[in-house]
């Protein structure tokens, strides 16, 4: 049986210099011209709804159709020579496996990919198509249900010499994600900005730049969660990190499973985050029909979850506009049924 | 039995002089603020599988998910101010009558839109969510087998004092339509621009844009049809507009299953148009395919048309800017699956 131990939080001060707009800029800078620059959609029908103008700053339509190559890419870049000579190694379900293969290959760094065996089909074969064999890299599948994968990742790095690329505890990562918030808030003055919520790596990198963004008026930022894996709305609640309850692998979020949130997010999202709330699944099934019908976008479920988030909140942003972060669009196209169905039923 | 007799086409003259680039720049004009500057989305994955620069139109992320309101709204707002406090009758399967009752809406003008009983669920759900009935607006559904659309149409359109509202072969229409090609022709210098092909209204309209604005070099034009309903193929061919095939009822581009180029449509397409190809169902369930997961758009089997076309001319477009019309993204989510299983088979 798996143990699960959340870290302890970094010092605060540390943690907010460290994790800074200048830290997002520059991660940016590294970014440019090798990352897309994703649209940001407007939907009538969608505003209509939220009563909001709603902007959805589509990471979907990223390479990899997530927002993840933006932290991988930009720690990996920030590596030392001779890290990068021995190679990488990561722990994924899904959308931070593939931004790790495909960095590695952008930057000529061997990748070892490790998997858990019930990620998404279609996350697995991505990555496996990513994967350049010939420089050595592979993608490890393991059983969840057997392995802790951070102890199984830290005995393969040891083995092997390589550096672990975590999926969001780490500085370089959440100024990577928070610039899929930089183009969006300095064009756009938001009065809100909705944040699929795993681990906060994206959530602590967007609250950054919508903080240091918004001078006319404050930005809000709220992060959103899956009802199922609530322990990062605990944690801001409580002030100490909590553990996901023993459902969180049951979420259709597969991309927001994490257990908690880590050592460098939470100082960061207790600073900068206005709230933390949950949807659903059935609210977050809702919310990709809205999505798939109206805007015609193809986003995963946790994908879903920033609007699912808008939609709740409907009474508060009345009027305002609201920024909504799509951070994925990798759903297996047989399973849109099914999932579409779980918002239907409830 | 209905019985099929394709028009006469128009005056060759007469036909270019009333569906020119004036004519789709004051439609353009007349449509400002009423519907979305929709976005041109550019995917790495796509360039890279057609080996050339593809800009895709998204016409899908229209209001009602389709171009069609380019030219019903173009139309209608032309119509005399007797016609209008009468109102008009549409017949379509989907799209259009959708155009048109959303038009009708803004207009303030009643609409009787007639549908076939095999038009797409989401369609008809998605047209009789538009009507106002308290207007005395309504939707008609007809039994294809069993009646001719326009026969039926004129029927209703007498005995009510409306007004037809053609799908496509009207110089108003194809005007209208035409604005959906205005914006990226203006922006982007195209070799090649493809184009969904049923009626040939959007055809029609979009190559007049394409032609008169592609001044540095030639853009060719290039409508895309499928297999099962090729009749705008063979007309491109033979010189006068022949009848599709008693198959056309069967292609899973439910958009494009017209049984033949419009009077109006043919001389402009003979003249300014470069070629028309056709695609399998199969090819256009693998450039959905494509669409979906890599673009992350969702589209309907006739929005990929354009894209299944330009994939089969790779070796033509190779290196080239290629604009691709998406026409639509009005597609039963439910029916994904069997649609996308359509390519695989094959």
């Amino acid at each position: 049986m798996k143990t699960v131990v959340p870290p302890e939080p970094m010092d605060r001060g540390e943690a907010l210099a460290r994790v800074s707009i200048d830290g997002v800029r520059a991660a940016s800078g590294r970014l440019a011209g090798v990352i897309e620059k994703t649209p940001v959609i407007r939907c009538g029908a969608i505003d209509a709804m939220a009563g909001a103008e709603v902007c959805l700053k589509c990471e979907s339509m990223q390479p990899i159709g997530a927002f993840k190559i933006r932290g991988a890419y930009n720690a990996m870049s920030l590596l030392s020579d001779e890290a990068r000579a021995k190679g990488v190694l990561a722990y994924s379900s899904g959308n931070h496996a593939q931004a790790v293969a495909m960095a590695g290959g952008l930057l000529g760094v061997r990748t070892v990919i490790l998997m858990p065996s019930d990620a998404p089909r279609v996350k697995l074969a991505a990555t496996r198509a990513r994967i350049d064999a010939a420089s050595g890299s592979r993608v490890e599948v393991y059983d969840p249900k057997l392995h802790r994968r951070e102890a199984l990742a830290e005995e393969i790095a040891e083995r092997e010499g390589l550096t672990v690329v975590p999926p969001y505890d780490h500085p370089d990562i959440i100024c990577g994600q928070g610039t899929a918030a930089l183009a969006l808030c300095e064009r756009t003055v938001l009065d809100y900005l909705f944040v699929p919520t795993g681990g906060g790596g994206l959530l602590a990198g967007c609250a950054t730049v919508a903080k240091a963004t918004s001078v006319l008026r404050e930005c809000k930022v709220i992060g959103v969660e899956p009802a199922l894996a609530d322990d990062a709305a605990r944690s801001f609640r409580s002030g100490s990190i909590e553990v996901a309850g023993p459902d969180a692998g049951k979420t259709i979020c597969d991309g927001a499973r994490t257990p908690y949130l880590g050592a460098w997010t939470f100082p960061v999202i207790r600073e900068r985050v206005d709230g933390i709330i949950t949807a659903t699944d059935a609210e977050v099934s809702r919310a990709m029909r809205v999505m798939m019908e109206k805007a015609r976008l193809v986003v995963e479920p946790t994908g879903a979850l920033g609007l699912a988030g808008a939609m709740k909140m409907r009474d508060e942003i009345a009027g305002k506009t609201v920024g909504v972060i799509v951070s994925g669009g990798n759903v297996d196209l047989d399973e849109i049924p099914r999932l579409l169905a779980i918002g239907d039923q409830t």
